[in-house]
């Protein structure tokens, strides 16, 4: 069997890792021969596609992003699953692994289901929205970066006796933003599963202040504040509901300094969440997601997805997992409570 | 109600961020008051006992160590349970919140199933060895260390054409090399629940070597070669069953070099893997477990642990998650296997 | 002797480094006694004071910020040098160590040399922008995250064929920018004191694009584009002579994009450079500077700074240091240009 | 002209960088070609030289440990200069970039001065034992990762009530212990210069227990007790006169603890301090020295090596800075005297 591989959508640790992970199983345990194709989709559809040897994916699993490139390319673009077809006969590609996020998954369910190509998945994404799975790779490195960030804005907050919002990805919901927080001892976590108004916000930094701490606000990109109209109408959404003009951290920090009287300074984590060396959390998930996807090869079952379940790598099919994105649950949102403020 | 929380066996990040999560929790949410038990159970057969006020635990929670400091004490030793019993009533403690390991929580079993004292349990372990809890906090630390620790090593054995033996935690279970090993694509992982034979392990190294490799071996603490005795009779095994002579590590670095003609130089990490800020991932673990424990006082859970299944966090009986340790399940070990050599 | 001590400007990590150094050798060497000013000339001129034991610095070297909090009030204000000499009279202050950046030491220059007041100095700046002192502590700390954070933005700017723009610190110098574009293989490297044009700054990008890497543009925060007239006569400069509305690296991302065609991205560092554990090279420089300024005080030596000229920490005149900032000369400019593009 | 660049001797962080930055400038600035000798002297004796591109030397820098390989071998072994020169004749090769440490750059400036070979050095080393320049690259680093194993250690030793030994590298020198204990705080600082008793490492110890600390102590590898004899005839030294049996730290923890009574444990750091990526400092330290290597070989100025002094790079006679090692002086060691105990 020929397999193909294909990273798709943003970049995530832990993707080489995958990588490897597959491309070592399949020839070893079953004499497989495997396929790069560069850039998701596009490679598949533009037939950009070079043969991945053992010794491509020799100590790439400690490395952040991809070797084979990503796009952000539509697989129903650019002739879309007939192209596809043609394509993989044309280099004998039996089977394609496509490691990617919701939009990527759908896209692959949809090849798998409908179309009937021979797509299994790996589920990928910073943010921790897939559901049918318990984590996901890049995850786990995101919110250690982010901790890290929170307990270097805390010195500098405690000298200046500033407030400090720290803005962290998250468009749709908030794992980074309340794991992170968590983890670093903030004072107030704002995510997009459940609005707070500024007057709370405010609360949580004056309450912190009162008890002799520099007050840390961990804010989630896709965050919108419940009262946001009052307060700056002319601001607005963009068309995905987020704070236009800089991001929601950007935007925060002057009210909170405003309503509080403390001095506050925002910083955007950014790019910086989604590169560099994944974590050993990381590195292993990706690599049993990489193995058990090439089982889910050998036994063709297109359709499907590996998934961690517990401390378990088991088969899901894609399409429930692209249903509806995972978010924080209220039980969690619940227990965080006692310590903000 | 009056809480007292220790600190038992080997410390391990993220004791502090338990306890931070416990007494936040407990003051806020119930009105409860802590007292400081210290080093473990002698401090509570010796009275050495303080207040525990919220500013105690400002900031803690990204520190290693614990701040109750910890001792081998057995609970059983010093006057024993009757102890205990005066001198929580002398001080009116109402309940015990035990953070400790396998000895620690059996012994806390005991205390709160045959005795009657109103204890409760938190699991930790470096090693991970409990079993009937998901990962336990500590763990995802010491993987990290001992991942990092082969990514540097790997840069020096290649430069120098050496093969590099690494000597991480766990007397009885493997989880830290496992993973570690996984994580740093070591091409030989040797752990005391799958013994294999010296030739195995050469076997690994030489493979690793003729594809260019500069091997690395990863190796738990526990770990007996399948033949140790017809190659180092006089080495013998200490009371545990380990071998001695300065650890196993340095142990096989000289027999690989015999065996494979390749230099070969050991690394015992040590306490190294214990010590520092705990990993964000152990954070909220601890976190959300000292949270949990407080729950388990308020509900009278005597003889109960926390316990993390998925991504919950549940309620198991001491007495059960003692029962055994968790080793390495053959899945995992047959799953590991294509990436040896 | 009783000697108080201040932090004043921006905090820099080293700081804490500085007030063990000098406390341990006041209190052991000489048996001096300490005072905490807090919040810099602040703590002097309203009698913010405080005894400093030596266990209120144990343990504090390793840790970013200051313990002695720090403002940016001007000493000249409230009261200026004949209120600060009556609250040293009244406290029994017989000299103080300022620590601070240029601002500060021209103060504390002025304090000593105009006004007769027994004051020394300890440079610091995360710019590295003092003259008279090789290096300043914070600076190799500074240095060290925003290498890592290149580090990091490599793989995913390569990952995604993109451009990433980095903004460092550096108002007036380029020293921060020009060192993590060295160590972190900057294409580009855009510092205040050597302005170049946009089409120079594409022309690099392109340069490494066509060699088929990922571009990667480190700018210093006071870097401004020698024709930023022509292309943005909107968006002008602060009083600073900065580019406003969000920095030079917002400012420059899209412009780049329009330019080369390629997909670029910015990431502002902030904050996160001033946090967190001074780096081994910054501690030792920070304790020895420290300790070097409880020597100026036994020696009456007024006026005077410890600083940093090869291996050795020698004495000059804070007049002196003050005079000029330390830019980035012609020959470390001429030197880098091998490895742009 | 065509350059081979060979290293040799202990592979160290920062060796990569050099290469790069020596490859940039002779290619871009000299249209120079260059040629990769393996593993030292070895691959010029061997002709095992291959051609060195600028694709080869991409994103190199970050890397610890050296593409080039490295090897003890003797520059007068096997053929010795003679065959060096048939070898760089037929290779065409016209000069040689020798990077080491003390006996790496005797060697070539034996080469250089008495066989007229065209050879020029660039100093290397972890202990920074090389005289004539102020710091040599990978030496930061190696006071980073020690300096981080202080501060991993602390929080354990004080969780336990614990001494704590950590052995650092330093045959002959004491720089990495000195500062790293410097940086993390240490109560014992042992050196190679300044040999101290066992009653004067114990008085440390129980000074820094007496004061509620749990002890520290950081010893060179080389560090031999004054009256070594007396407590251990049969441990003995071996030929360079350093104690056997496992290293110098796991001898010091038994006498400390018998000594004292206080339970001790102790840490070998090895090769962990070798390996990994360049702090930024060395990575900067490098590429400049690389860089003025071509320039070295530009001049013709065969027998000379680039340094540092300040923050200049400068050119300095090999046969100068191989005549002594650089040890810590005396005012030095009476500096760090406050901070001991």
């Amino acid at each position: 069997m020929n397999i193909g591989i294909l990273t798709s959508g943003g970049d995530c640790p832990g993707l080489n890792a995958v990588i490897r992970g597959a491309v070592r199983k399949g020839i070893r345990q079953y004499g497989y021969s495997f396929s790069a194709i560069r850039d998701g989709w596009r490679g598949l559809l533009e037939d950009d596609i070079h043969p991945l040897h053992m010794v491509d994916v020799r100590g790439i699993g400690a490395r952040g992003g991809t070797i084979l490139g990503t796009s952000r390319t539509h697989p129903y673009s650019g002739g879309g699953p007939e192209r596809m077809r043609e394509v993989m006969a044309e280099r004998s590609i039996d089977a394609v692994i496509a490691i990617g996020g919701e939009g990527t998954l759908a896209g692959a369910s949809r090849l798998a289901d409908d179309e009937g190509l021979p797509v299994v998945g790996v589920p990928k994404t910073i943010d921790n929205d897939l559901d049918n799975t318990d984590y996901t790779f890049g995850f786990d490195t995101a919110q250690e970066i982010a901790t890290e960030a929170i307990d270097r804005l805390r010195t500098t907050a405690e000298s200046h006796h500033r407030c400090m919002v720290l803005e962290v990805m998250g468009r749709n919901v908030g794992w980074i933003a309340l794991q992170s927080g968590m983890a670093g001892g903030a004072h107030a976590i704002l995510i997009p599963e459940f609005p707070v108004g500024y007057e709370q916000i405010c609360e949580w930094v004056r309450s912190a202040w009162d008890r002799g701490r520099a007050p840390l606000v961990v804010v989630a990109e896709g965050f919108v504040p419940e009262d946001l109209d009052d307060q700056v109408s002319e601001a607005g959404l963009d068309k995905h509901g987020r704070v236009r003009l800089g991001g929601i951290g950007n935007h925060l920090a002057p009210i909170i300094e405003e309503r509080t009287g403390l001095e506050t300074r925002a910083v955007t984590l950014g790019h910086l969440q989604r590169g560099g060396s994944p974590t050993a959390y990381d590195r292993v998930l990706a690599t049993r997601l990489g193995m058990a996807a090439v089982d889910l090869c050998h036994d063709a079952g297109w359709g499907q997805m590996a998934s961690l379940t517990g401390t378990d790598i088991i088969r899901v099919p894609m399409a429930e997992a692209v249903d509806r994105l995972k978010f924080v649950p209220q039980h969690r949102w619940d227990e965080v409570q006692v310590l903000l403020g």
